[in-house]
């Protein structure tokens, strides 16, 4: 699947992250067009989190830091004409989502995690349950509960803990981060394209 | 000095942030190219971290944050052809340089910024201290003497409390952060473009 003579950069998200879902909606076009293959890489931020001794998202722990974000999100998605709701509670459990992603081939979970992003930040819905995650492979013409038994299998469980893991060992501070394949690290939507710079010169 | 029909943009930064070197060495041009007229607002972000119960800078508590801000910050120095060095201690104490800041008249604000900013992080040079700044004061052929005395009145310390003061009073997190005339918030050197957008549309 992964052809090593393109350009690749990986896209790593929570999907409780607010700032990845406008950078889901453009990743693939952006890398398209640069000639970069994107590998999709859901993680749980949880980990990292407890390893800052945060408790829980930095935008509830830090509520000036809230309302700036959710306002920057604002500006940013009035911008790319991408609608924006509050998902109640914020952050959504993330942990089924990225399991979900994880049982799909490469090239399928693009459209899934979009899927996923536009009902929680662009309408507001909770993610975290298997009648929306089934709508969202329904849609897709892929069979709900095969690939939701799937996504509580020993092995699916042990992927997603692995991706955490290795977000760790890279030294992401939060998501979206973009990685290169000699490992350069771009934290946040607004570095997308500094990523992609940099992957197109290794 | 302030033109009222000119749109405005308010340049909040701490002599003690990284991340304000790289804005401080392009937001003048950039601006006098969009036809914004530039207010120069140095401040102390101790406050503000202080109400997030943080004892230090972030990048200092945060070791993750820290590496990941320096090669960050190593990659926009490339790009922008700007030396890069990391004081010591870091970071620095900027409450003199803040100070001295205030003495001036608003059209000297910015060269003198830009002077300490290239000693502290192009040079890696200790910015606290009346001898390294009063050199920056000859350079710009102003008398040392007469600015370094200016800067320890009671009227100076209290512009300056004043000016960290509005900023918490603005919802600032963080430095470089743009102010328009109408209370609109940008965080961070890269929202530099968005900023003087907002500003030349109000």
């Amino acid at each position: 699947m992964t052809d090593p003579a393109l350009p690749r950069l990986e896209f790593w998200y929570d999907f409780a992250s607010t700032y990845s879902y406008p950078a889901s909606m453009r990743v693939e076009e952006l890398a398209a067009r640069s000639g970069v293959e994107i590998s999709w890489q859901p993680f749980l931020l949880g980990s990292i989190f407890a390893e800052q001794n945060w408790l829980g998202s930095p935008f509830n722990i830090y509520p000036r830091k809230g309302r700036y974000m959710w306002r920057d999100m604002e500006r940013i998605c009035e911008k790319m004409k991408l609608p924006l709701r509050k998902p109640d509670p914020f952050p959504q459990n993330s942990l089924l989502a990225a399991r979900v992603t994880l049982t799909l081939p490469e090239h399928q979970r693009g459209k899934f995690t979009r899927l996923v992003y536009a009902a929680e930040f662009g309408e507001g819905k909770v993610i975290s349950n298997e009648t929306m995650l089934g709508g969202f492979l329904a849609k897709m013409k892929l069979e709900p509960p095969k690939f939701l038994t799937l996504a509580i299998t020993p092995e699916i469980k042990q992927q997603l803990k692995h991706n955490s893991e290795r977000a760790n060992a890279l030294g992401l501070i939060g998501a979206p981060s973009f990685v290169t394949r000699s490992g350069e690290v771009f934290w946040g939507n607004d570095r997308l394209e500094d990523a992609l710079e940099w992957a197109l010169r290794e």
